[in-house]
């Protein structure tokens, strides 16, 4: 009963599922999909869109602390379903946080954010030699419109913080897979998040205590342009993966 | 037929009033306003909504610059006003000036976009001996959704330029008052833009050669937490007037 009570929006999604394998037990879960879940989840849940104010007013009651991962997934979005399901689907959920007296709200922004860093620097910026590196305190430069999208609600996050207290951890997540890094995609290895950090560092953003962060979700790879320091410093953050390990090794693409 | 054709958006607006007083002779101008005028304007003009696409497609037809001023006003406006008018009409013009190959783009950004600062400074950083300075690098920190608005249409220019080249100036423009600047107001002073400092600035902005820019917009003020360095340097801003020059003078608050 002394359990963090933790809401993931998002459930059903890639970044969700690395969470709940790693994580299931540590908290005390419910969950929001977007439409019914195939199989009965094993946790308490709730279906519906996060546009929907009452629903998320439902959602929020008596949680500590909220995961939002929700929203059109697609680099490739059209512009009207980011601007809906995105940037306005965070608006409501963060004012639903802040009336139901939630303490934190951890927003899955997104490398997209930022991808136009990349544009001149490229590819040199994949590689290990290179000493480039963002670290969460630029402007940003997004690729795509579901950039400008995770961009909006890292400002989203910023405004709940000052102008109503809630503490906000943006984490602009690099390349998911499952099991090993992308192969032949230097630009992959070099954003690769393993299941496992993924689960770990946001159980760090669950845990520690901070106002208001952005921080890059990555493992810590050899190729890197994303800083790590922020997230080690503020979260504890400590990864276990790098893609560099499986670099040279003979390996299958899982379907992922 | 060699004038530059600028395209105004939100002409009856105070800042557009002061833009057209200054520097009526100068451009080629059309007009946008959002309801018919009540006096028959100087210029071509066109009456509508900025997220009206087909509307936006004639405005821009033959424009090399844009200063966009639409959009909802003010401060204490609405999330759902701001999201509509704000973010998608931005979003809207920017297409449409890229569609028709418009070169520079001048948005109208705003001091609520980085409200926030302030909160742990004032009034300290109102006053001239503070040396705390904003200098438009730093993250947005909007006070109100109508800052996010703006914080968000900075973003979206900045992947328009990075996307399709649109140079783009953004600036933050603080509180301009005709005549004298506010009395007994110690932010007010400090942010204070003349109308001839404000015509001006966006004339330096019509003429200058850059990028992607985000700069303050105000007068040269003793009292001042907005550098005007990337200002002066970039486009070439010499601001005549000073909020300090009124202070200890008899005067009355005009209705502007």
């Amino acid at each position: 009963m002394d359990e963090e009570s933790v809401l993931l929006t998002g459930a059903k999604g890639r970044v969700g599922r690395a969470i709940l394998d790693g994580l299931a037990d540590e908290y005390d879960w419910r969950l929001l999909f977007h439409n019914p879940p195939p199989e009965e989840p094993d946790h308490p849940y709730l279906v519906g869109d996060v546009v929907d104010e009452e629903l998320m007013a439902e959602a929020c009651e008596g949680i500590d602390t909220i995961i939002h991962l929700a929203g059109d997934p697609r680099p490739e979005a059209p512009w009207d379903s980011v601007l809906e399901n995105n940037i306005h689907g965070t608006k409501v959920i963060m004012q639903a946080a802040v009336d139901a007296g939630v303490e934190k709200f951890v927003y899955a922004s997104s490398n997209h954010a930022v991808g136009h860093y990349e544009t001149e620097r490229k590819p040199d910026l994949y590689r290990a030699h290179d000493e480039f590196r963002l670290d969460g305190t630029e402007l940003p430069r997004p690729g795509n419109f579901y950039g400008v999208s995770k961009a909006a609600g890292e400002t989203l996050g910023r405004f709940y913080h000052d102008e109503h207290g809630l503490k906000v951890c943006c984490i602009r997540i690099g390349n998911l897979t499952k099991g090993h890094p992308p192969i032949d995609y230097e630009r992959g290895q070099a954003m690769w998040l393993s299941h496992r950090d993924c689960a770990h560092l946001h159980q760090c953003a669950i845990d520690a205590a901070y106002d208001y962060e952005i921080v890059y979700g990555i493992s810590d790879n050899d190729r890197k342009y994303y800083s790590l320091e922020r997230a080690k410093e503020v979260l504890g953050y400590d990864p276990q993966d790098n893609s560099a390990h499986f670099e040279g090794e003979e390996r299958v693409v899982d379907g992922d």
